[in-house]
């Protein structure tokens, strides 16, 4: 049987997700389409990974849609402007999405008869790259049967996290986790910098021991004691996300202080530091605040 | 030349480290004396390890005396008792102590000829156990030179981070962002499990992504989604150590918003759900404050 | 002319503000229909005042028509629920209601003919009774006008906020406030119990000082010194209205650590003190996280 | 019998504090020494009121003396180079100085012979001018009636909170729930700013409402919503207040979330905005957070 699969959203995520699927579908006689708002994108993947540009046309013939957006306004964008889909494919949205968004979207492609998977990815460029994503899946364990093969062609776990919506409020958390570890630990070596600590060495030490984590492994020693903030993770997609965390918990009356707290920050730091700049960036503010270089 | 060491305090720390200092003596001629506030504590390592018990005249002879402490008043009380010491000795206080006793106790230990080290460690009883452990040095480099060989015998790593003070204030803040994604992963499971989130597979989730941290990756699934809490790190000494990384905000004039949250919360758990249970207990508030089970 | 009004929830507040309406009915040769979900409350408030039972015929001639319900929810059901209105009628919300859904509301209403006015209250059950409550209203000034003489048959004072959503915004802020001062208030005084200071001088102090608040003022002294916990204005119904507040934060993207952190304590303080105990006894949490006791 | 008072520190607040105290002395055939660090300020003093340039000699011979100092560390010094006290005598710190050292004030005084109230103020410039300010006092209630006629010089009101260090814990705890409010307001107003509420109204409304403070009430409108700022009450020294509160919680063991997290922001503030400028400048913390003016 041969597969059409459409990707919609070329960002840097989506554009590496996309090749892969596109290599897989050279590799299984299938047809992989793409399409980004700025056309020109889609133009350069066609031309470097050999995808084939979507028309209103061959996207009605897709048996398998995935989108990776910003944010679960703009999927809402593209579901409203688009003409036909095939009935019974399959939707895949990547993006970083709103929980409460995922309902709403599932039941408008249900009335064309088409299934919905929220399956938001972790990983980052290089994990993208590499084809070693992690998708975390809301949704119907029927429909993720379907397109797993898909999935794997760029991740290296796939794993069903509950029903429609659940892959949005894993990713959710997830990231309002990173925010919390990244500002923490920054907050950390700010008062241990006003103490005279040397900050590489207390960093060594804290990634030996129980307090370390993923923003303290690969994150600050890498992109703030550099002093590179290197632009991959926008500040204002993490301030985004921690908002949807803490949208999560209003909504299902919880009470969070930390989760609530990080949001304000994050929230704070976008509108000081910059929205564009890399996320670790946030640590600026900590610095700000403290009248103290993390270095 | 024959050296001689002394170990004051074996408790689940101090024991296994105790052991190894045991060993080292055995294979070099040299003397292990051990002291405990309960004697029958020492009385058992010397003869499980053969160790030798500590007199006031023996302790006179000590070359390098260690101290593993529950707190920093403990060790100004051990040193107010102790009647000699030998000049020129030095002192390894392995305690998760207050940055603000290291001077005072640097400079009352200096007054009899005895220098000071601050080298609190963090690895937990396993990391003791195996002699494995992570040892963060406040003091000066030439007195951590001269008992280096005797920190290998416990440590897979010493690091110095700075002048007095130094190991307990990163000990202290590692101890803190210990508290932090102890918390905070709660927070996030508690919030996902109201959203009807498989917890398990959302931890899988966040484990392989940038969220995870020590405690989401070692601590919560073993611990906590056991339900087991098994008491190992008391739940009291880490809102102390929490306590201490505040003490130090404030001394040094900092802005940490998320550390002084985190000393109020560990705080406010170890006064409802108890100081003597394990540390990860903390996560039984999140649950009350949530109706919810973390499981 | 001869006017219709028609109040909708007889609760604590409801009760005495009909009651105004109907003696200002009975002043002025109009009519006083009053409805409650629980019909015996209805047909007390027409034995006790000469209020009028509301029916489907009565209710479709008021020009007027007050509700006061515990939350949005409650009045999205009570109008799905109406059978007809008279064009031209004017539609005043005096429920805590919600920012959000007041447009969705207002436009449901307008395609009826009716306008929409939220208008949430303060001054509590005794502003209620005394008629001396202030009304922060929402809306068109033209629409505020119609209705103002009525308003003022139970208010002090109306001012008016802003469009569509104003009123219910500053009721969910000021509430918030409440949440704030009289939270961090009962911290301030645990900390003092602990310090063994005499807690009816500070206050004392605090109430001639600038700490003060109507929480200081007001709340703490008659009903948490006293022990009393008298139950007017319930915990579940501050936490709710701390959580708009919080939903407001999230949907203006605002960064409001503070309120965040408020909307947090409250919820936990419903969920393990509990929700219909008066809002002071939040305090009993924090009595709780610190083992003492605030009198 | 004729008394001899010693005012020392002649600030914003104590330059109209020692006129009270001078006035009371010229009514009584008794002497009003005064010090300040910077003698110009003194000597003004002298000319203006009367008052009498405090000598070693003369201060030898009061019976009560005064202080009035920016922090607890400035009276350290002060009585550090104190060459005689007279036996008997009274010092009374104005201060808002900070619990800890009180007791160890005390005690220095009393080798001296020289007993020792911890008394500081509220009320500010106005109440200071007016002679109607707040007192409150630690220490003995027999050290207290003997100075009482000279406190109410300047003092609408004189309570005693408890023992030694009582009296700057409540003005601790006051000063923080100040910047409680303060900063809890402002965040409110910021977010009703973002959702296009007329602020003006909105305060007004809250200050009819249950939210009200004395920050809501006095300062906000005069301060904030002018846009004047003007600097009576520096953010740094509310800062340092602040931090005195959270070094109270911390060295009681206590739980107070909200009270850490605003001696948070209170630093924050001081190192970003300013430590000069007037306390209610903190909000334009708030204002770079959430890209809004408050006004």
């Amino acid at each position: 049987m041969t597969l059409t699969t459409a990707f919609l959203g070329l960002g840097a995520m989506g554009t590496p997700m996309a090749a892969h699927l596109t290599r897989h579908a050279q590799a299984t006689d299938g047809r992989s389409l793409v399409w980004n708002r700025t056309a020109a994108r889609a133009e350069a993947h066609a031309q470097t990974y050999g995808s084939e540009l979507a028309t209103p046309d061959s996207l009605a013939e897709a048996d398998v849609l995935f989108s990776c957006l910003p944010t679960s306004a703009d999927l809402d964008e593209v579901l409203a402007a688009l003409p036909a889909l095939k009935r019974g494919a399959v939707w895949v949205d990547c993006t970083s999405g709103h929980p409460d968004a995922a309902p709403r979207q599932a039941a408008a492609l249900a009335e064309r008869g088409v299934a919905f998977l929220d399956a938001p990815v972790s990983g980052g460029t290089g994990g993208a790259v590499s084809g070693q994503l992690t998708v975390m899946v809301g949704g119907a364990e029927a429909d993720l049967e379907r397109v797993r093969p898909l999935l794997d062609a760029f991740a290296g776990r796939v794993i069903r996290v509950g029903n429609t919506g659940a892959g949005f409020a894993v990713k959710a958390i997830n990231n309002a986790l990173l925010a919390v570890t990244l500002w923490a630990t920054g907050e950390g070596l700010a008062v241990l910098g006003r103490s005279g600590v040397k900050l590489g060495a207390a960093l060594e030490v804290i990634n030996a021991s129980s307090g370390r984590s993923n923003a303290s492994q690969n994150l600050i020693p890498a992109r703030v004691l550099t002093r590179e903030f290197p632009a991959t993770f926008g500040l204002g997609l993490l301030a985004k996300d921690a908002g949807i965390a803490l949208d999560m918990v209003n909504s299902t009356h919880s009470s969070a202080p930390m989760l609530a707290q990080t949001a304000a920050l994050m929230r704070a730091a976008a509108n000081i530091v910059g929205s564009d700049v890399d996320h670790t960036a946030a640590l600026r503010l900590i610095e700000q605040m403290n009248k103290v270089v993390i270095e």
